[in-house]
This record gives structure tokens, C-alpha cells and sequence, in this order.
């Protein structure tokens, strides 16, 4: 199948980066001052995994939405932090020795290794549980948005990470009970560990930018695609990649032993699956009447990527 | 030293154990229908130790404190029942092999012990993240309290969930680096892993109630005081108790060198610190200019406990 992707006008200011650096330094900020309630080693733990690098997908996609529609970055950032402290919980807990027993992440050492599992545990569900006071709290004292939209926004990124989401979702990827029938199993995982994530990172944003519900849904709809498109990129790296490059230890999966697309499908048709969940995810985004071209750079950007 | 209590009223129709029964068959009911999203085993999981029993402390504070300032039993549900899978999660994860490594609970075998750890990790996160979701859109679809008093609500169970509450007092618990000096210890870890969530239970009923600052106040150090009470109580029952009476393996805490309020000020002095949190508590509750006659006989129910 061949894809002809409409043109990526490149953006001569790089917002994209812009928004990336503008989450990195926000980051930065908030580790360098401990609340004083938090204990110092729980503190060191949380912000260990937090400032560890990443490529901010989530917390940039959600500026990026919530500003199409007018929001501000700095009214933004609490809800992109958010985002983005989820999923640094979900990863410290996946790395745990009674998950995947992973030792590299993003090129450091996993939480566990340097602080032991008690801590790295509830590291994990500190930032899980941080996300949604740091997010209520500062959303409130911006000032910026209806309360409905904040319990909204909040709502959302709650409901992809619990149960009904990432949770769920890593339940599938590890259970062998629970794991569905081949050919869908690897959907059903990308859906509902990184797409749903992805999705409503986007979806939360958008809210706070006060999107109507059809536009909220086409976001919707352009999350579960790139997130989708995500998960069979990085299915693909885990077999091509080098640790060096993609920080992690490779070939992961196949020791593990995880159905994924690549050992599901085979390569060439992984490939062409993340090229049209790319295609999809810019369909998606067609309907919407205002200026996205930011987010529709995204897909190219996390499909071309090798890390 | 020698504290006079003040005469309890005898309730005829025991609002307290009619809000504890009220509690339970709304967990019951709730247990009954899994959402689709929610995987199977992870949900058998969360069920399981979420109708293990247990004494429904928090959600019970919960709705006395709302029913004081007039709120209903059915509005409050969602937020006492968030209380209460709040606590479960914590429970969970204390557990688990990594942390206080238990295999009996409320007379039960732990969740790990059934599930496996994976699962049961994943269960303590759900139950974590889950509980504010429920919450949220119980209280919204109820429609009976503004907006900003379910934000609000929310809040204070949230920054009491998180590494300023039960999972900061857990790694005080657990980890020998932050431990302070040994007599201030056993205080940091009840106000810390203990109280801070009965006074957000108390709190979030008091704030959807329509509570002014001053009785929310007033309601907070109630809370604090009965938590730490509870705490003592609970490290008293641990050398004092016997397994089949308090479901879990009594001698515990000196089996794993925890510093508790027995191991550093003895039976008789532990004893004596408990009744005099619970005359603090009651002296706290005696501002508040409502009907709180079943709030009072909480402190000496939880004191006399022998489980």
C-alpha cells in the first residue's frame, strides 16, 4: 500500500521544539524547589525519573491542542505536567523487577536500580497521584478556565490512566490470562497503553482550550491514530534499534517474550501499519477549522523517528 | 494522667453502623458490573481486595462529616467510597512482596498472594487512580455540589493520597535513610501514613457539606488527632492481638524492626498517648456549632477496638 502523504510546510520558529524546551525548563523549575511535606529521599526518587530526558510527547501535544484553540502555554503547562508525570509513573512501575525487570531507560539506570523498589513503588505512585493535585492546583490559581473544563480535562487524563487505560492496558501486555487472540492482541495493547495516554493528553488540552465536542472528538480520534502509529514505531525500534540510540535495552520484547506487531505481522507489514495510522491520524485532524499545523507535523515526526 | 471523657449518648437507631452497612452495599453493588474497558482479571483483582471486609473508617467519617452540614448519604457516596479505595490502594501495595512482604489481610491472603505481584501492583495503582475518576464523575453527575466545593473535595484527598500524605508516611515507614530522630518517629509516621487520610476523609465530606474554613479547620484536627489515635490503637493491637481476631499476622512490626509508639514508649505510655489524641479530637469536634453527636462516638469506638 502506498500512502502519499499531503506536504509538511516546515515552520521556520520550530515551535515543536520550542514547546519541548518550554516543558523541559517548567520541569526544571519544579524539581529544583521540594515541597516541604514531600520527604527528601521520595523527592529524589520522583524527580530522578522525571527530569530523566524523553522526548515530552505528551505534555507538548497537549500545549499544541489547548493552544490551537487559543489557551496559553503558561495557563497550559500544569495539565501538560500532568501528562507527563503519568507517564513517568507508568514507566518507573513497568521497569519494576515484578514487571519487565528493565535496568536502562532512557539511557540512566531504571528508578529501582538506584533507589531500591520500596522507593521506586511508591515514586511510581506519587507522580501518579502528584499528576492530578499539581494539575487541579495550578489550573485553579491560573485562573484561566471554567471549573467544569478543569474537571473535565481532569477527567479524562484520570480515566486513561487508571484502569479503563494504561493500567489496563499493561495488564493485557503482561498477563498471559488476559492476553486476547493473536492477530488483535497487538491493537488492543498499542490502544490501550500508549494511544489512550497519547489521546488524552491531546483531548485535555483541547478541553481547556474550549473545544466543542465534535472538534474534542476528531482530537480524539488523532491521538488514538498517532498513539497507535507510536506503539508500532517503537515495536519496530526495540527489534532495529541500538541501545546506545534509543536508551533502552533492545530486543526487550523477544525476551520477554510479548506479542508485539513486528513478531505478529513481520517487519514490512509493521511498517506499513504505522504508515497509515500516520495517514489516519492526519485524516482526523482534516475536519478541524483551525490552525493545527503544528500537530499535523507530529505524526511525521514520531513515525520518522529512530529513538 | 487521669482524662475524664464525656459521656457518650447511646444512638437507638446507631447511625454509625447504618452508614457502615450503607457503605457496603454500595461497594457491593458497585463490585457487581465491571466497566467494559476494564480488563477482566484486573478488575477480579481490585474487587477482591476492595470487598475484603475492613472496618469502613474513612468512608463512614466521610459521609458523618457531609451529613453534618446537611449533605445526603447518596450524594456523598462517590467521595467515601474514593476514601475508601484510596486506602485499599495504599493497603495493596504495603503489602507487596518489595515492601512490608504480608500475606494476610482482614483474615485474607494478600492480593499478591492471589493474583501474583504483577497483578497486584497494577490492582493498587488502579484503585489509586480510579477512586478520584469515580469520584469526579459521581459527584458531577449528582449535581449537588458546586463545582469548586468537588474540586476542592478532591484536592484534599489527592494531596493526601500522594507523596505529601500516605505515600510520603509509607516511606518514612519503610525507609531506614529517612527515618528521624526514634521519639518523634512513631508521631511523623501516624500523622503521615495514617492520619492525613482520615482528616481528608472528614475534610472532603465537610467541604461538599458546604463547610466554613473555620469548621473545616476544626474538623482537619479532629481528624488528625482520631488518625493518630487509630495509629497507636493499631501498633498497641499488633503486640497485644491475636490473628484470628485482626486478620493479619499479629508481631508484625518487630518482626520487620519497625519503630511503632510501643516499641519506643512502651504498652502503658502507648496506651496513655492514645487517650489523650482521642480527648484531643473531642475537644476539637467541640467548636463546631452542628450535630456531630455520631462524629463523637468515633474516638472511643476506634480507641476500645481490640481489631
Amino acid at each position: 500500500m502506498e500512502i502519499n502523504f499531503p506536504p509538511v510546510k516546515e515552520n521556520p520558529h520550530d515551535r515543536i521544539s520550542g514547546c519541548r524546551f518550554f516543558v523541559d525548563k517548567a520541569i526544571a523549575d519544579l524539581c529544583k524547589e521540594r515541597p516541604e511535606r514531600i520527604p527528601e529521599r521520595l523527592w529524589e526518587s520522583m524527580t530522578y525519573s522525571l527530569t530523566a530526558g524523553g522526548k515530552r510527547v505528551r505534555p507538548v501535544l497537549c500545549i499544541l491542542a489547548g493552544e490551537a484553540f487559543g489557551a496559553s502555554r503558561e495557563d497550559l503547562i500544569p495539565m501538560a505536567l500532568a501528562c507527563e508525570m503519568v507517564h513517568t509513573a507508568s514507566l518507573i512501575h513497568d521497569d519494576l523487577p515484578a514487571m519487565d525487570n528493565d535496568s536502562m531507560r532512557r539511557g540512566k539506570p531504571t528508578n529501582h536500580v538506584i533507589f531500591g523498589e520500596p522507593l521506586a513503588l511508591l515514586a511510581g505512585d506519587s507522580l501518579f497521584l502528584w499528576a492530578f493535585e499539581y494539575a487541579r492546583k495550578g489550573l485553579l490559581a491560573g485562573n484561566a478556565f471554567p471549573h467544569i473544563s478543569i474537571l473535565e480535562a481532569l477527567g479524562v487524563l484520570l480515566d486513561a490512566s487508571g484502569p479503563a487505560g494504561i493500567c489496563g492496558g499493561q495488564v493485557l501486555d503482561t498477563d498471559p490470562v488476559s492476553a486476547g487472540p493473536e492477530l488483535e492482541h497487538p491493537w488492543t495493547v498499542a490502544r490501550s497503553k500508549t494511544a489512550v495516554l497519547i489521546s488524552a493528553s491531546i483531548q485535555a488540552g483541547a478541553i481547556l482550550g474550549g473545544a466543542e465536542p465534535r472538534e474534542r472528538e476528531a482530537f480524539a480520534e488523532f491521538g488514538d491514530h498517532l498513539g497507535t502509529a507510536f506503539q508500532i514505531v517503537d515495536d519496530i525500534i526495540d527489534v532495529t534499534g541500538e541501545a546506545a540510540r534509543i536508551g533502552k535495552t533492545p530486543g526487550k520484547d523477544r525476551i520477554l517474550g510479548k506479542v508485539t506487531f513486528v513478531s505478529v505481522f513481520g517487519l514490512e507489514k509493521a511498517r506499513r501499519m504505522a504508515r497509515q495510522e500516520t495517514f489516519m491520524a492526519l485524516e482526523s485532524l482534516s475536519t478541524i477549522k483551525k490552525d493545527v499545523a503544528d500537530l499535523e507535523r507530529f505524526p511525521r515526526i514520531l513515525a520518522e523517528r529512530d529513538s
